[in-house]
C-alpha cells in the first residue's frame, strides 16, 4: 500500500512530501490510520544526520495515534475503530531479560525504533509517524482512552510523556515527597503535569524567568531560577527526587546538592558535548546518585496513557500542517514551542 | 590527664612523638587504652594539609582498636576490660534525620570526626588514634568481638572494613549477584573479603597484573586487568554491583558498561582532580546509576564487626611501630603496602 508522508532525502534537504510503503498486515499486525503526530527533538537530530546512522529517505516521528483501520487474522487486542498510539519502537527481541520483564526499551538486542529501525519492509528500514498510515505489530500498539476532542495534545504522551512518567513510577513519586523537574520544555512540561497528578509537592527548575507563571500554571508549586545561587541553596538537602529534562550540558553539581540523603537526579537528556563532570564528594556525603532512564516499556507506555486519560493529562501543544514542518523545526530550536509541535496527519499529501 | 601521641606540629613537618591531653571521662564516657591503630590514607591528606582545614597539632588515626580502662558513671554498654573500637567519627549532632536512622555519617550538621573535628577538649579540635589512649562517648565506640591475638588486623575494620561493607549492604549484595571490586588496596582487599563472605560471585578489577593472584587469595572469583579492553568487554552488562575503590581519576564509563540494567557503580574514592565526565548515555540505556558512600553509622559499623568476626574477616596488614610512619607514609604513596600499616600504639612514647 503505498501512503503519504513527510521526510528528507538527505541531511541538508527540507522536508518534502513522499509517497511510501507500507506492507500488508500480517496476522499479528495493526493497521493505523494516524490522525496526528507529534514532533520530537530527535526527530529533528535524526533527519539532520546530527546523531550517526541516519538512513534515508528518512520519514521521521514516533508520537503517533490515530485510529485501527485493518487487523491481521490474530489480531486479538485491536479491532477496527480503536483509537490507539505508537510510541518509540515497533518491535524488539522479546526474548532478552528486559523483554520478558516488559521493559522493552532497553532490549539486550536494541530496540527497532518507530523509525530509521532495521526492518525486512521497504527500504530496509523503518519510517515513523509523519505518515497517513503505519503497520505495526499489536505488541507495539497501545490502547488510547482519551476523549477524541484531546487526540491531537495525546499524540506527545507517547515519548514526551513517558519519557518523565517512568523514572517517576520507577523512583516512587508520590503524596509526601517533593520533587524537582528541570527543564519546562516539551519534557519537562509533562513531567510537572505528571509529577503533581501523582500527588508529590513539584518544584520547577529554569533559566527563564518568564516561565514562572507558566510553570505555576503547568502545576508546579514552586519554581526556582536556577541561575539564582541564594535560591538554590534555599532548597539544599531537600528533594526526594530530581527529574532533569535538559539537554544542553550543565553543572549536575548545583542540583545534587538539593538532594536528600539517598536520592536520585535522573538524567532523561543526553547532551552533544559532556556536562561538567559532577563532583563525587557531592555524591558520597550523602549516598546520592546520578542515574538514567530511557522511555518507557509497552506495559508502563499504556499504564502511563491511563494513568493521564483518568487524570485529564494531554500535552499542551501547538498543531500544524505537515508543510510547515521545517518552520516548526527552526522554531524549536529556539525554544519557541508551548510546548509541543503535532502534525495534523490530514494535511499529508491529498 | 596526659599521654603520648605521635602527630605533627605543621603541614611540611614530619610527626614526631608528643605529650597530649585527654578529658578525664565523664558520665556518659569511655576510656580506652589503644592497642593499635590502622593507618589510612586520610591521616595523610590531613596531616600534610592536602585536604583545607587541617588545625595543628595534628594527631591522625581512625581505625582504632583497645580495651576500656576506664567509664563514666552513666556507661551501661561497656565495663572495664572490654575490647572495643573507634572509627572516623566520635560524634555528631544526634537529632537530625540521618542521626535518627542510625546513620549518622550523613549527620546533617556535620559529623564529629575522630581527629580534626571541633570539641571543647584542648586544643579545640580532636585528636586521633596514633596515641596511647582516648576517650569517646559510649553512643561512638563499637565492641571488638574478635579473638585477641587478631586485634592488630582488626583495627583497619574500622574505616577500610565499614566503608566497603556499608555500600554492599545498601545495595544488597548477597547470594546469586556478581559484584565487581575496583582497586585492590586497602578498601578494596577489604571489599574482596566482605562480598565473598556475603555469598556473592566476585570479580576484582586492577591494573596490575602482578595483583591477580592476590586477589583470588582474597576471595576473587575472577580478576581482570581493567587495562585489557577484551578482559572489559567479556564482562558488558553482567554486574549487579559495582563498589569502586579508586581515587585517582579515571573513565568510569568502563564500568557503567559493565552493568546490568538497573544496576550501580558506586564510589568510595574522591579523585583530586575531577574523573572524566561520565557519558549520559551510558547511564539512560539500562537506567543506570553512579552514586557515592561514606564509611558507615554506629549500628552498621557493629554489624559489620559481628559480621567480620562470624566470618573470621580481618585486614591484611604489615604492623609498624610509631618511629616508622613517615616512612609508611612514603610506602603507601608508592602502592607498597599489602594492603594496610597498623601502629603498634605500645611504641608510643616510653
Amino acid at each position: 500500500m503505498t501512503v503519504h508522508a513527510c521526510g528528507a532525502h538527505a541531511a541538508d534537504l527540507p522536508l518534502v512530501a513522499m509517497e511510501i510503503t507500507r506492507r500488508a498486515p500480517g496476522p499479528q499486525d495493526v493497521q493505523i490510520e494516524i490522525a496526528y503526530c507529534g514532533v520530537c527533538h530527535s526527530d529533528l537530530h535524526t533527519v539532520r544526520s546530527e546523531w550517526p546512522g541516519t538512513l534515508y529517505p528518512c520519514v521521521p516521528g514516533h508520537e503517533i495515534v490515530g485510529h485501527v483501520s485493518a487487523v491481521g487474522g490474530e489480531v486479538s487486542g485491536f479491532k477496527i475503530g480503536d483509537t490507539v498510539g505508537v510510541g518509540c519502537l515497533v518491535d524488539s527481541c522479546r526474548q532478552c531479560a528486559s523483554c520478558q520483564d516488559g521493559l522493552e526499551q532497553y532490549c539486550e538486542k536494541g530496540i527497532i525504533g518507530t523509525y530509521n529501525g532495521p526492518t525486512a519492509d521497504a527500504p530496509g528500514h523503518t519510517l515513523g509517524g509523519y505518515s497517513q498510515r503505519i503497520v505495526v505489530d499489536q505488541r507495539f500498539v497501545l490502547q488510547v482512552r482519551h476523549p477524541q476532542a484531546q487526540l491531537a495534545a495525546v499524540a506527545p504522551l507517547l515519548c514526551a510523556g513517558i519519557t518523565t512518567y517512568s523514572p517517576l513510577r520507577h523512583w516512587k513519586v508520590g503524596p509526601g515527597m517533593k520533587v524537582g523537574i528541570v527543564g519546562i520544555g516539551g519534557l519537562g512540561h509533562m513531567g510537572i503535569k505528571i509529577a503533581h497528578a501523582m500527588g508529590a509537592e513539584v518544584v520547577a527548575f529554569t533559566t527563564s524567568e518568564s516561565k514562572r507563571e507558566a510553570a505555576r500554571a503547568l502545576g508546579a508549586d514552586a519554581v526556582v531560577n536556577s541561575r539564582d545561587a541564594a535560591q538554590m541553596r534555599a532548597h539544599a538537602g531537600s528533594f526526594d527526587f530530581i527529574l532533569n529534562t535538559v539537554a544542553a550540558p550543565h553543572v549536575l553539581d548545583a542540583y545534587t546538592a538539593l538532594l536528600k540523603r539517598d536520592a536520585t537526579l535522573c538524567l532523561v537528556g543526553a547532551p552533544a558535548s559532556p556536562h561538567p563532570s559532577p563532583n563525587v564528594m557531592g555524591l558520597i556525603f550523602g549516598r546520592k546518585a546520578i542515574a538514567g532512564s530511557l522511555i518507557g516499556g509497552l506495559p508502563e507506555t499504556q499504564e502511563m496513557l491511563d494513568f493521564c486519560a483518568k487524570h485529564g493529562i494531554t500535552a499542551d501543544i501547538e498543531l500544524i500542517a505537515a508543510s510547515d514542518i521545517d518552520a516548526a523545526y527552526e522554531r524549536m530550536l529556539k525554544g519557541d514551542v508551548k510546548y509541543r509541535f503535532v502534525i495534523d496527519c490530514a494535511t499529508l499529501g491529498g
